[in-house]
């Protein structure tokens, strides 16, 4: 039984490998009557492109999504909202090199043995081009939750050794956009650009993490006791590429606290009701308490390495493999529209999943 | 859109108030044809009891479960196995007085706001006595990999501030029932039991981490892209009560690695396929590789504190909540065989999943 | 991957062997707030129990139910409910003689070939005393429907060759209920239990029709295109044991018609739009329009006959089953709060996904 | 929530509009290492096409399909197959006329009020063009289950009131691809194209009947006790666009006979175990026993007919619609591969769940 579908109501199905025809997916259980802005879809695409910076040039045709179905006169139908993204350069490289060899920490040995052949082509559908259905169907899911007033916004919070040290409370989250890291800080930013290229001349990779703070969730999302908001978000988090670990409100770190530090009371503030703290990160039970939720996602570095590596082939031969070719030395600046992407979608359902709660009026 | 089921072919669905009648479930999907050793099942919710220890009478009656439904002759027929376990002592107390109280970081607040009004009774549904039905399920989830020859083990690896700071294969696992905090390490469980005493007399409570290592699960288990064997191992630790943080493998601390480093070499050990580092956690690609999988879970400290604090009631009113009656300083050491039941939940869902990957000769 | 579990919001996951501990089940995403009425909820467990009347004791303690959670106050709580009846006569009789006998038209030889062995008493998880967990979760549904003032009706339209020719519109079907065979026609009744004597004297038994009236249903249930309100409809009774058939609307006789007669034209009713005639039975393009719902259901005549049958063992070898005991001569007056339950569940479920259909305000 | 998607293990989820860019969908859960016959799957898309007769150019390349997924050197990788057909006549034609009309028996009024608004260019998505997804889906597991042997045929039993009153036993059915209204019965299929002519005349439209045989499925498929396979499979059928009832084995024939009667002994063939009639129509409890599988399925006229209608707009107003344009008289014949497909899919889905069963060696 495969696992292709992310969502209960709010239902996304994607496809796709990352050297076949293309990548794409079905949305499913999208409310009717939303209006799409169709620019910011594509422009969420381009914000996960490899190469991707604030010098790139905004406007790039590569990437571009063709909508399928679903939409009528700029509207959602509350059909099924079919999607795909060509793949433009799939025949351009020969991979027959790597057929049978099991790349260090890729998923070329656990495709093979799960399903007894793989398509070995770049990857195949273990390729990070798998996520652009992610963050196509993640950019409809801003625009639902827009209507609602939910604002999503990540930043990387970590890169290799060099960590971002405040709360997000104490950050302009609005200069993420603007930095080439993705980092708000600018003091931070320089540091890790400044890492990359050390790192990239040593022909290395580099993990880290990203945060994310959700703005104006309603009270009420998540449903006991298994699918919780956080444990659904954490799994929408760890189901991303070379995600390691997930954190949300105090995570580890409240782990050594004491109960009486970390609870958060309550207060009233003109008749709403508040926590004076947010230790919980918005989430209560497992149901989003009104609060920002933040949650911080792990990432290892990149696999693929500029370095000769010892490893095995099909036949369990050690063999050699080199690196060559030109490679990201981090998938951090290019996961934070990812993570907003899946944050969304589990918002997205968690909000439909909460209008059947109780009987509408 | 209720959450109380949880794994797609292997499915526990989970019912139970901590004062109502009783908690329990119905298993559904359980292979057929499974011996089931009843004394181990009940053995598992014995460990999960408040107030367990190494010195504590190991028969204890209660929490006695009765099965209603899906054995015969001692094994399971493929059809549901329903389990209740009664709650006897669900009157024993008066909770009028909490009715309107919303404590700090309990959900009384969320459930009112979500369903309208709630069972204020202990917990109701939020409480972590709902995590019977989780372990007695898990039981049985054991049993059946047991079969494939796989096991399950965690342990307490930090209370507080005091952390194991030892990989898992330095460790003596068998040693952690031992110890009346579940810590293999005789010295380190030594100073947290001193701490758990320092911190009653405080009247304050503790969280902590616990780790867990499954060996022996067989190459393959994981579904691309969005149900990776990790993701639903999150998943599955995150929606237990009071959980704040997972991690896997090398986890966030792989954040910080090259990728040189980082990256597991596969070896080949006599004819098989092996890696020569794991911190891939033995998971790759979302695909279990064979190697050992760890993670480790964070759990924040109980909200239940023996102090005064102040919070408000559903009018918004301002209040101040008494610390009294005898309550439990943490969940780690009953983490555990929530913890290990969750496991066992994940991977026996994913090895029946797994049965569908190729047609069966 | 078993299929205990019915519906997809308003989800029913049930337990249970005739000759185990009882049958149950869990009810799950019930709305929350909604007061139920346990006396209508027990009088529907009567209305399903083999011998009941007109004639019959009103007041009868069998089948009584136990719920474990989910209520307080003397509502729904958004908390899955839980509940069982307890089998009172599990041990009363011995099956030892059919323990290797396949009897026609019984699941025997299925249920060894499936799951490798069987719980032999009674027909196990096959027997008819599974249907107890769908009439208490329909009468559940029924009073949430209730709510929205949606009723529905059932009765016995055909028993053997005996056919209430009548349009359910030219019936009173409170009398239903009063009718020993649930037929609200009192002529057609009163043939229908002659033939039920004679076909007794036999020691043969008979198949037959119901007939279900849905009023009130509101427009819009139904999710195109393969969850179509009809769809699950169909489903739904084509999963009640001995169900062999089923027809919506003008159904199989539709099926003869030219489409100038068959169409549905829309009138307005003082600014209400309705349909001049019924032949869609309420759903187009499986969707509710308004109208009635209404279908008919064919069962097949009770397997268990008090005559000799010849028949094959486990090991193949042919064998004489003889006719002995007590048996019902049909199972179609039962059938009727069965049929009723399961369109219940459907609606309730088709409600609740309706409501995630726009986004609420 | 929607209801896109059919299956459970082998999961289909279509999109589509008949005047958008296309219809398709993604296959999920197709096990690996299947090879696949791409004609073969065009062809099926080709039998469903309007105007396909005996006459017909078999080589049409309208409808034709496209892969993006899942394939890699002629087989399937174990990832999800998505596939396009686009829609090429989708601007030729202006709908405006009939955006605020409600057509009798078709389901704009019920997406109107369902969804807010509908995309009403030829049926938007209740357009019966969305059965291609379908066919194409359906052709991969007809391929599927013929590696176990699984041999699925369908024909049109019944066209108006012209029956084919015979048992599938005495037909032979290689001949339904040669007739033009696919009956396998020559003189039967001259009477119905007879009536088709006549119908045409008059500008109206029929129903009819589909009946279905399915050779060789192995014993043990089906999940009680909601998924049974004829609910299941009842469910598929009734979900095809004009569907109105389901009956299998005797059907509601069954329904008038007596137990004795219709009892299928079991008698041993050689240690095979069969039943020496087949009332059953090869399920018995909800499980498949061996024998061949048969069911009927009823369709309604076609709505759309050449004649003057009475109905209503969107406001309530009378309006009288006029038949223009060159439509079908009958669904009937291209019913067959759809009836096909669905079948395919629901064994195909049920084939993979019972590999869930027993844990496998």
């Amino acid at each position: 039984m495969a696992g292709n579908s992310f969502g209960k109501i709010f239902q996304l199905t994607t496809f796709g490998e990352s050297h076949g025809a293309g990548v794409g997916g079905i949305l499913d259980g999208c409310p009717a009557g939303i209006s799409l802005d169709m620019e910011q879809i594509q422009n969420e695409l381009t914000r996960r492109r490899p190469g991707q910076s604030a010098y790139t040039t905004p406007r790039d045709e590569k990437d571009k999504i063709e909508f399928l179905s679903g939409l009528f006169e700029g509207k959602t139908t509350g059909t099924p909202i079919a999607f795909v993204v060509r793949n433009t350069n799939q025949n351009s490289k020969d991979y027959s090199h790597i057929r049978d060899t099991y790349r260090p920490s890729h998923a070329d040995y656990v495709y093979d043995k799960k399903y007894g052949f793989r398509d070995y082509r770049g990857g195949g559908r273990s390729s990070a081009r798998e996520t652009l259905a992610r963050v196509a169907a993640g950019a409809i899911a801003k625009q639902v939750l827009a209507v609602k007033g939910i604002e999503i916004q990540a930043y990387v919070s970590s890169l290799g050794k060099i960590k971002l040290d405040k709360n997000y409370k104490e950050l302009d989250l609005s200069k993420t956009e603007t930095s080439p890291v993705r980092c708000p800080d600018e003091v931070i930013a320089e540091q890790m650009q400044q890492l990359i290229e050390e790192t990239a001349e040593r022909g290395d990779t580099l993990g880290g993490t990203v945060s994310c703070v959700l703005k104006s969730v309603p009270v009420g999302l998540g449903e006991p006791v298994f699918d919780k908001l956080h444990a659904d978000m954490g799994k929408a988090m760890l189901s991303i590429n070379a995600a390691k670990g997930f954190e949300y409100g105090s995570g580890f770190e409240g782990a050594t606290m004491n109960g009486s530090e970390h609870n958060d009371r309550f207060v009233s503030d003109d008749g709403d009701i508040k926590t004076a703290t947010n230790h919980s990160g918005g989430v209560q039970g497992g149901i989003s308490n009104g609060e920002d939720i933040y949650f911080r996602v792990a990432f290892k570095p990149i696999a693929t390495v500029m370095k000769e590596q010892e490893t095995v082939d099909k036949q369990g031969r050690k063999i050699t493999l080199e690196g060559k070719g030109r490679h990201d030395v981090t998938v951090l600046p290019r996961a934070v529209p990812i993570v907003e992407a899946m944050a969304a979608l589990v918002v997205a359902d968690h909000l439909l999943r909460n209008q059947t709660g109780m009987l509408s009026k």
